[in-house]
């Protein structure tokens, strides 16, 4: 055994999961997987496992088809990659971090050819080198784009649109393939009119249900090319996944539980509205970055991402100056404060930690996990502005409110 | 139909139960619940029945007999009277708010006369006033005292012990009766030590158990006066519940459900130590005190409780200057932002509000709750210091990481 | 300690409990209760409440007012006495077993005096000889008639409208009560039609709920006489608890959760409808009879109740020969076959077990149950007519499908 | 959609889930499954999901390693091939029912070449015909061999050691691959003593956790071919799971609430004992067999395994005679009584149904689900013996309680 149990401190109160996924389920989804196995043939689950796939494609904004599979995020890579990009095909990568390096990691294992287009993982993907790459390809041996919407490790966010139009500009035939695992419900995203080819993404971010689901949106264009494209599968096979019976919707027996859970998830993310849900996103997104800005005056903390407009609106990346540990920051606020946040990963590694903020969060979550990373700041000796929190509750009252917080003492 | 269900905004993230009971359930007690019923008879549910009783004395303080009810708090307290007072007895009841009250008017309607010693409900009762009014009954008319530790409407805190020193002082033998509802678990309590003869406690407050349960702790002098003592009783007689068979503890079928999840929470605090639990209670109060300490510099807000020593590690009640609506900001931050505080009973209703922060709380609950209360300031436009939980932020720094946090930047 | 636990034999499926209260709570009423307690001013839980309060009417079938106690069924009969027998009254108990014995016994100790019909437990009370005991209190000394529906120990439902047509026909103003704790929901009930005056009940029998609720109905006429009568109360208090504030409904602390469960039971009762949940009670006792009946051709087992029109549709009471033991028989089904069935009761003890059948119950779990209990016999050694089981199949096969199952083959 | 909801009658007591797979969840892996997710970094998390590899491998019975995919059983048989068969590889599948002929077709969607051993699929396997095969192919083209143990579809059995035998007498390389996915925990089943090379199971079957998880054991000497060996993988990849970091175990995301589930499943199984799970589920699939023998003396009713040794110990399937309309029988249990038998599949569409028996049942779960077939016959006219019921309580009780059940009377 690599891994042993500690004995934590008695948990004397609630942990906040303010990782950048698995991110906190709702009470209500937790209770949709409270119940006994059906039937595979059960009338009721058939019908509700179907209305899934129609609102995911309503939360992804496409008219396109949507294919779910018991499998994480890396499943739902291959399966994208595995239908469309054969052995030797080449596929183009904008960098913007870990996430991006691994996809297209994995497109070299079913062997395509992967080309990477270079980045300091502080930015957003640059459209237009992609678009001087594809230029640079009047071959078309380019048979798609690996985009990443939000990076998990980085906290950059990159324009998915631009790539499309990177792409049109170019007159260049390739793909585009999106990777939303971190942004979808977040952040906007508009599968058809970006005209984006495939989406992918994963049940435990900001949809708010258990890690165990990922997701395929295919475009009507993609769907037809993959008849003759791709390697050999039949797991992740689309056209499989479309046959008569209901069983060929998950290639066997579909993960009951897990299904109900996302149904009551896409249940609360209808309640809310798409367009409310990002503007929530958006506005904790904006008071965290209050308070990092605050704790940052004193010069040991900043941003990754270096641009305001690329900040994530579901996790944000803090990287320490040379000679701190973030690690221990991370670890005081986990272990002692029940606050879980996300580590520095690759290059970043004790070197940043990240705040996720995406999913079933509200003000008093993410003001009461500010609190403490200013309390375990203090606690480290990292050298910190004052304040952090009260700029937090600033920043949100004036979103939330704003005649009156304008208006109000204080 | 006297209520209505409205159409709150769809819960965006976790609701912050910051009443004063009923208070946050921890996710294990709820679990502790979640089970099929079992036979009366069943031997495991009576071996883990009787440990609560046990248990419950520890936590008591007391070498006693505890008697568990399937009530309310008003039926434990019926219960306390019906075994001691009967019809023309004299109770004393040292006020400190609507609690005292209370116990006392439903001491009345069990047909004894009581007497209070009144209070402006900001301070906790006076004991040299109750040794004065003990010495002023030299023929013992005065059957019980009837003392409340802390008073959950004017989160005052009283002392105890001080009670007993004025019957000891006095040479009355007057019972000593403690309603330890809202203080059991978040403060210090030694029944046996202070010479309390019955303690009167239910489970929905620190002891973080869903309401429908409630406690008598008795001496052994109590339980031996009762016997010839009290009003007509069965329900909430303590000697037919010493009857041999198990049944009889509940006097009739005992309430299954209610009793796993008090077993769990037993579990939780003995895991953290009942020490431990009164100093993060004690930790978090003054973290909560500090906020609104530098909130109350603008002249709007002040602490209800006068003294601070006798601000209780529970709950806080905050009032709010004439020409503000303490309900406003209440409802603002319960139906906008997620977050449940008390209003003000009796005479503050819509003259303040309370923070409760018992039971199962921790640093980022109340963090996140008082960065709601700010926000629901500034949102209320009542003119408040600014700061407030950037100060609670210091507090606890300080009190968990007292060197650290001392040396430290920021 | 007295009881400590044992450790059984792991389960290897479902434990099915067929004792007779608690009973089987359904999966949906369970999951009610996960959730987080409320603020006691929770707009939504108050409404919720509420309608608990109606929707119990409606099952009582009176349109008088419902009182709600967390309490058990022995708190329900001492609000129901308390609020309207006081000291020195008369009450007359016909006698049904050990629940009427029981309510008598409290009745006492509330400072009643108690006379009892006597009976050999074995049949329903006779209302003539009810009528004649009326008859000789031309005084009408006699407060209130305590009627049982279905005596839980003895399995013998007796007819409360016989008991009103008694009080009718002697002309005598004694108040009816009725026990209706194991047969509400199970049987016919008819509160104002019957011209019951209060009705006691508890929420852990047929109406699905877990244990610590209990109900009184109560008529006009009781309510209006509660006024002057009755002992010194406080928690039962009927008219306190029609105060106008929310929690005097509960005369304090609402138990939250049991209400929430509460209200998923009644959920499921309208859904399947009252006169439904009668027949379907009504047909799973007829299984049970039919199956009881071919078991004792062999001489070894009888019912209780001798007379067959009496014999409850929640509860079926199987007595033994002499020098069988009828614990051993329920104890080899609980600990090694994973049926749990209720024991003999005072002086059944040992004589008797009984075959809870009332609540959350369907074919299959009856049929079930029944299997087991036909294995233990044979592995118990004790005389039995073989085919139990098959004469269970074939009553329910007949009276679910009338037509087809007679003309089927088999 | 394709799908509707119907609106059933209300559920009036439990379901009961007899078909082979989903199978009846314990409460307790339910339950486990209950609770936020946790960081991925969570110690406590590592240890738990490590534990269940190793704790999987002892149910194989293998020393080898195991992997364990978010997947379904379809997922798992491609994981298996993916890492040893290659394109144009031939496998030679031994033809035992639907889920045979469903293997051979994924490996032909893979690339290889499938060649089948025909069956009248009611009889297991025959290994002398294996070894004749593998006589006749003296290059050694044959890849591996594809076993089913049992297959859910016909309820056969067949011997996996014969087939290891038939390899070595033989001298034939060729990889032996097993799927155990209806059998594992309920049949013996000795991965390492039997010589399997690779084997595949689920979780949602006898090992009574939700589906959504899937499972390959493998020898040394596979997962050493498989660096060479096998098509184009990512997901499926063994190698790449036994890197370093924790993720890799689950190639990303590792469904952390299906993982709590098995592991409590786990604890369940050694509890039990594994011998004593197998003991229990011939103990009750011989009870069912003692029932369909009888209803079978009617004529209209028989057995699909025609050899009793070969009948499964998770499912029965039933034949019934031309006329007759399977799925009725099937359709009145599931809608009317409670009770979800499995239907005929493939061939046996509308002439069968499956009894499951699989995983978290006993002796009323089965005794009750007989019951309901019972009537269900009766109700749709099918001629039927009589006393199957009976005979199945017999059968129980003989494998109970041999001594006394053999002298009782009865």
């Amino acid at each position: 055994m690599r891994y042993t149990t500690t004995s934590p401190a008695p948990m004397r109160g609630r942990n906040f999961l303010m990782t950048p996924g698995p991110s906190n389920i709702p009470d209500r989804v937790l209770a949709a997987m409270h119940r006994p196995a059906v039937d595979l043939m059960d009338t009721d689950f058939m019908a509700l496992a179907e209305s899934c796939f129609d609102d995911l494609a309503r939360v992804f904004g496409t008219a396109g088809r949507v294919f779910l599979y018991a499998s994480n995020g890396h499943g739902a890579w291959e399966a994208a990659l595995a239908n469309l990009v054969g052995e030797g095909d080449l596929v183009l990568v904008p960098s913007t971090g870990m996430f991006s390096w691994a996809w297209g990691k994995l497109a070299e294992d079913l062997g395509a050819r992967v080309e990477e287009l270079p980045s300091d993982w502080r930015s957003g993907f640059d459209s237009a080198r992609i678009e001087e790459r594809l230029h640079a390809d009047p071959g078309h041996r380019i048979r798609a784009v690996l985009a990443v919407q939000t990076d998990t490790a980085t906290s950059v966010t990159s324009d998915v649109a631009a790539a499309r139009r990177a792409l049109d500009t170019s007159g260049h035939p390739a793909l585009l393939m999106a990777d939303v695992v971190a942004s979808l419900g977040s952040t906007d995203f508009r599968m058809d009119e970006w005209g984006v080819d495939v989406a992918v993404a994963g049940s435990q971010k900001a949809l708010m249900t258990p890690p165990g689901l990922a997701f395929n949106a295919v475009s009507e264009r993609a769907l037809r090319e993959s008849r003759a494209a791709g390697t050999r599968r039949a797991y992740w096979d689309w056209r499989q996944r479309m046959g008569k019976e209901f069983y060929m919707l998950f290639c066997g027996t579909p993960p009951e539980h897990l299904i109900w859970a996302l149904r009551e998830a896409l249940d609360m993310i209808f309640e809310e509205g798409l367009d409310a849900m990002f503007a929530r996103h958006r506005r904790l997104a904006r008071a965290v970055h209050a308070a990092v800005e605050v704790w940052g005056q004193a010069g040991a903390l900043e941003f990754n991402a270096v641009n305001p407009a690329e900040r994530a609106n579901s996790v944000t990346t803090v990287r320490v100056a040379d000679g701190i540990d973030a690690d221990r920051v991370r670890l005081l606020a986990r272990d002692g404060l029940d606050v879980s946040l996300g580590g520095g990963l690759g290059p970043l590694e004790g070197k940043a930690f990240r705040i996720g903020h995406m999913g079933w969060v509200n003000e008093p979550m993410v003001l009461g996990a500010l609190g403490v990373v200013e309390m375990a700041l203090k606690a480290c000796g990292v050298p910190y502005g004052k304040g952090g929190v009260t700029a937090a509750v600033d920043s949100l009252a004036e979103a939330r409110f704003p005649e009156t917080s304008r208006a109000g003492a204080g």
